[in-house]
């Protein structure tokens, strides 16, 4: 079997994105915006017809057979069940699969193995696929249309492309085959040697129920092109959008001449979790799982028994709010950053550390309270303005509803109460805008806690001295995905940047406004979730993030 | 503070690692002769007195202060006390100072990192230190003189020059700064950011007894050039080699205007070891570890505190013998294995599954007691050789005599009784020649352990799969350092090279004869330890062994 012409088709691909990789520059291989002239007039129209199609049937696109039984459950959080049902496997079953499929796997090449798995990008990253993506994402994570087909479409696969060429380039470094030629007195001593690519074990991705795709394709991929086969266990309440990519990629698969067993779908139920049970199975030798505490048992799983290990768990997000040039266009940017996706995102800010004394503007000082005051405003304005009423999306999962309600009775005091929100064509769609309540410094018990979902806490300090002191210890406490500063003061930049980074281990961002959003991390440029605090150990894609998914192990004979 | 005349010094030997780490042909920085042609007349003499000089004193060469108390207790295994005593420090004290020196080398860029530790390499690299480094080895692990010097000296040298070069890659590989400019319709959005590389925490290097340098300095180094201070824990009975070495890196260091306690000596003592308390310090993120059963703790301490840990603990390393082209170069090339450094290398070979049918040279086939016999006899031969009386050093522990008499009195059929070695001027030495056993196949429970020093089991088999067979139900259970197989038949060579390599995960050595031989390993070329088999988690030195001692941390700030 040789995979030449795949070569040939993906290879300036996998360069550029080898290069983009290290440059860190903008780039992108799937265009971002859903319009007729990027993926043609039909596929919008074409890819919603798809997912419709779907609904209330059970999911047989997948080339997995064997199953014991059929499960579904999702409902869509804009208000109705899908009823789609999807085969639940055995474990045992799919590691034995995985192994067969392996077998091949293992022995090819790492650039026929990027290749190959470009080509399942390529694939399903159609403008139809991508539409279906979208919806099925939107009915399952509540995401916004728009956001659903960015995040779970090109956003996804440039983070898939981004850890094959990771992936790719840290195998690649070492030569396959070379011949040591030592000089001993007057000659020489000969010795051909091959270095094999070992991959760990089968690669178990447990996925997420807000970030069905974009928290699952990178560890997926760094797993596959290092030679690991890979189950993926996706959130009960989640499993369309993922399973549309994994029968898309077990086609092209079958159709290349691999075992379309390389890449499984493991479904589940909500009453009956299979993680643990794949978790704790030795064939595996790679975890990656994103979600909340749950993460902690498996990392002492995964660790224990020596399995290499990638997690997203929940982190406190913070905000510092000292001193800005336009104190309008920073509460701008903060309200659309509490409103996308109703807090949602493992990268919304939760904490803002505001100097009691006021925010100072040029020679102004803003006192804590009307800032405050506009913050909230500025979201009563988003909230209403029709052109931004899809940036709220619906909300994932009912517990967040109650989350809410939970924070309400804290007894703090509340500064922007939590509403509904109105979806045009979604009547039932379960929705929440963003709560802000005003927290006292001591109130550490709750607020170094991940609120998840749109609750925020608002916190006045003694200064930004003391501001950065409460996110460090809550960063060394719980960790962050983000953080984000406020001050156009030179030398607190650069205090806040080297703490931040070398105490606190997360990345930074500074002075937010305008069109870009502090819970927004880009493929190729930005590494997402530092790998480094306690939010988890996970980076998309640094070179630990693929490096330790396989081993260098060498053959060598003596040439005579 | 700048380093640019040791960039300007470095950058073409830091290079030419790299290169030579991508292409794993041969390739030397340091000259593994000990001759005068090469490190000058004098070196050998300077050298020995410098060690000499050291015996019956205090060693006082080390930047460090604040001692608690003074111990020494190594003796040479040729026969004397050393009589040196090692300044004791308490924990908190070596993590403060560590703490602090991270401060500066922290923010240096891996380009300087990397030169400044070549320049501490090519200071302590000269013919006088390692004629010094060479004596303090021999005297303290048992090594011959010569093994000594080039184990501990260039060998070790280019080890550490290999972590330097792949450690610098893996961070360089990636912008330190960019500016990331994104299209939105007709406008752009710019942000500059700045990708920091953050270390993991301390590294804690805990070294050997046996090889004292040549283990020490891979992880060493790592943790270095990725931007960790660290704490080298010598093994109480073998610190002065690796002493010397850190000595001499604390005054390059200050020589250079860097903190010298960037690396610190922790010598402890055998009654009040310091190893799980500085391995549980939260201070902590790395630890490297070579040794025997205890890395198994030293990995579940690691692993659940989130640590990363890079052991090389026991392992069984097996030999096929099936069919041969020349079975008395076969059998010289096993003996020497066998015999150098009485079987107290890591990558020594313990068990030989051999046809019992015999093995087959050309036409004939020799039965499995002739050839036990004949390899008996190299043996001898080897030790009665006035050429070689260096080859077998002496024996490190005296608990290796206590083994070989236990596996003495095991009921085993004796081929060969291991014998003391006589040491021309070392009338006192610990010595042992190898033990031949004549082990059954269902003998499992003695073979597969690791019975450390000149101790080796023959097992008849019933043929090359049921040999390979068994070898790989060691590997899985006890993993291995080295494995040789001996089959001219291409079938079965191909057959055991996918099996040991990807299901026993064990690297793998053909019909060595001449002069190399399975234990040795070679910087550049050689991967050492798989790190992917139960003997252990480290590789020297492959991606995973740098990759995972630092973070890539981003700050970013929106250009307007």
């Amino acid at each position: 079997m040789s995979f030449v012409e795949l070569i040939d088709k993906h290879s300036a691909t996998l360069k550029a994105a080898v290069e983009a990789n290290a440059a860190r520059q903008y780039f992108a291989h799937w265009n971002e915006s859903p319009s007729k002239k990027v993926y043609g007039e039909t596929a919008a129209e074409e890819g919603e017809a798809a997912f419709k199609a779907l609904l209330h049937h059970k999911f047989t696109r997948l080339l997995q057979t064997n199953e014991i039984s059929w499960h579904g459950e999702e409902e869509s959080p804009f208000g109705f069940p899908l009823g789609i049902h999807y085969p639940l496997f055995a474990v045992e079953h799919l590691m034995t699969k995985a192994h067969n499929a392996k077998m091949q796997w293992q022995t090819l090449s790492p650039l026929e193995r990027a290749c190959i798995l470009i080509e399942t990008l390529e694939q399903a990253g159609t403008g139809k696929t991508f539409f279906e993506i979208a919806h099925a994402t939107m009915h399952t994570s509540g995401q916004s249309f728009a956001m659903s087909f960015q995040a779970s479409g090109p956003h996804s696969f440039d983070r898939a492309l981004e850890a094959i060429a990771l992936g790719y380039r840290e195998q690649a470094q070492f030569a396959e085959e070379t011949t040591w030629t030592k000089p001993v007195g007057a000659a020489t001593i000969t010795v051909k040697k091959h270095f094999h690519i070992v991959p760990k074990g089968v690669g178990l991705v447990i996925g997420c129920s807000t970030f069905p795709v974009w928290n699952t394709l990178p560890g997926l991929f760094a797993s596959l092109v290092t030679g690991n086969p890979v189950i993926v266990k996706p959130h009960p309440k989640s499993v369309l959008a993922i399973a549309i990519v994994v029968a898309s990629m077990q086609q092209t698969l079958r159709d290349r001449g691999i075992d379309p067993h390389l890449v499984q779908l493991a479904p589940d139920s909500s009453a009956n979790p299979l993680t643990l049970e794949l978790a704790e199975h030795p064939a595996v030798g790679i975890i990656d799982f994103t979600g909340g505490a749950f993460g902690d048992t498996l990392e002492n799983i995964g660790r224990s028994h020596g399995k290499a290990v990638f997690t997203e768990k929940a982190g406190v997000n913070g905000v510092i709010l000292e001193s800005v040039d336009n104190l309008d266009a920073v509460l701008d940017n903060l309200a659309f950053t509490l409103s996308l996706y109703s807090g949602q995102m493992c990268t919304t800010s939760q904490n803002f550390f505001i100097n009691k004394h006021g925010v100072r503007e040029g020679s102004a000082v803003i006192p804590f309270d009307d800032v405050a005051q506009r913050l909230a405003q500025k979201i009563d304005a988003l909230m209403q303005d029709p052109k931004m009423s899809g940036i709220a999306g619906s909300i994932q999962n009912a517990t967040t509803l109650d989350r809410i309600q939970k924070a309400r009775e804290l007894g703090l005091e509340i500064i922007r109460d939590s509403q509904p929100v109105v979806h045009s064509g979604f009547p039932h769609a379960r929705t929440a805008s963003p709560l802000l309540l005003k927290a006292r410094v001591e109130d550490h018990d709750i607020y170094e806690r991940e609120w998840f979902g749109p609750i925020s806490f608002l916190i006045p300090t003694d200064g930004f001295d003391h501001s950065l002191h409460l996110l460090l210890r809550s960063l060394r406490r719980k960790g962050a995905l983000t953080t984000l500063v406020y001050t156009i003061d030179k030398a607190q930049r650069e205090q806040a940047e080297h703490a931040i980074i070398f105490e606190g281990k997360a990345p930074v961002a500074f002075n937010y406004v305008g069109g870009i959003f502090v819970n927004q991390s880009s493929a190729f440029s930005d590494f997402h979730g530092a790998g480094a605090n306690p939010a988890g150990t996970a980076s998309f894609t640094d070179a630990a993030f693929v490096a330790s998914r396989f081993n260098m192990i060498g053959a060598r004979e003596v040439v005579r």
